[in-house]
């Protein structure tokens, strides 16, 4: 299997049992190895008592889009810390995308950075994530 | 009215409108001046593709404790920075328990540790979080 | 004056009062208004007890070149928070890069990726900070 | 040997090849398993462009600390993240303390909370730091 399509059926089987993730309503708007890009719709729900978006909305877009870069390398790997600067408000209504891309892989840990911005494209929140790479396989045949 | 009053009726008002911490379940465990202790249970919702806690619920948790602690002394404040290391896997049911208190204040910023536990008081993350204070009071009379 | 003028303008400045950026060594590579790329060759006295490079080496560097970037705008501009990733160690003699780029500015607060590479371009850490821009300018009669 | 000797032990083999600790003027002030205090003097070359520490020096005192505290309990570790807010400017003759304590200690990883003061207790910096630890002991024979 090409390694494009390994990425996605990763991120296909994660997504497939991902009940918080579905709760948000992510779309997954594009995967390749190391980058994913991923988006939800902000609901009243999903409201802090500003009323604006919580902070955990735009954590958990960012913070799966990171789970998804990372794993798609067909190597099970989990978060071990994450950073996150909250630049600007996001209201009801808005489409939220965040955008992670790899800045640093070795044999244990990578690095992500993930934008989060609006339909607009205003940055909300910008993120810094790292993730430990367990030596499991998702996919061990895929390879 | 006296501080720990005052605390108390900012997060009561705070968490009627927080929609999102209504639809996490949390639970408003205790609040003084700076500081606050909150607690949600896991539901199957809120499980990731590894079939543990999705790393936005201890987020979540952690920033709406930062949220409450901060805004406890009546002045509007907002989240600009965070940072989590997750130091344990939760399962659905577990009782988790996110407590912060204030590391240093000053007039324009606030810095907090906010520790998230599980019911066997083992420790799923520690979080460090920075406000910043508007000049805005919640209750300008009560002062 | 033009902006890049001014820019180059304030780090000469802080970098003329700046007695730790020179014991260090630092070379100002390039400047721009938001941007800085700095260098410093390491040295015996640089190293920590395992014989590499001191984390406070590469983050002294990144610091500097967050303050540079950040203030070159003629704002005056205090680093308030800063989250560092260590990603490969660095030995006696090699030459360290620090390249500052702006992710996002508003008029209260700024942020900053910055990477520190080798010679070889191998990166070294990767930065996130932020600053806090006072009313104040460097040079308030240059706009 | 008993775990504070041997943690002792290992600090003092660190700082007598930690040569940029040394032209700090690092002083061990205490250490014991997990924990570690250490102080230095604010010198004129270790200003910034403002006339105050350069944040560097705070982060590197900070950085020692979480170093030998995460050392001392014999088994080789390096810090993979750090996290810091500055909170208040030092000044020359200032002497700065830092104090490293243990959040949570895996087989594989350790958190450290350091907390940097001024003579006057004063809180300049707060720091949460992240190691991974190697399975090479520092004294194969001390236990």
């Amino acid at each position: 299997m090409k390694k494009d399509q390994i990425a996605l059926k990763v991120v296909e089987t994660m997504m497939a049992q991902d009940y918080f993730s579905q709760w948000l309503g992510i779309q997954v708007e594009s995967v390749s190895p190391g980058n994913c890009r991923l988006s939800l719709t902000l609901r009243k729900e999903m409201l802090n008592g500003f009323g604006i978006a919580h902070g955990g909305i735009a954590f958990s877009l960012a913070d799966s889009a990171l789970a998804f870069a990372s794993n798609s390398h067909n190597r099970k790997s989990l978060v071990i810390e994450t950073s996150m600067s909250f630049t600007a408000p996001a209201r009801e209504g808005d489409v939220l995308t965040a955008e992670a891309e790899e800045v640093n892989l070795t044999g244990r840990t990578g690095i992500y950075y993930v934008t989060v911005t609006d339909q607009e494209n205003k940055k909300l929140a910008v993120f810094k994530g790292i993730v430990f790479r367990k030596p499991d396989h998702w996919f061990p045949d895929a390879e």
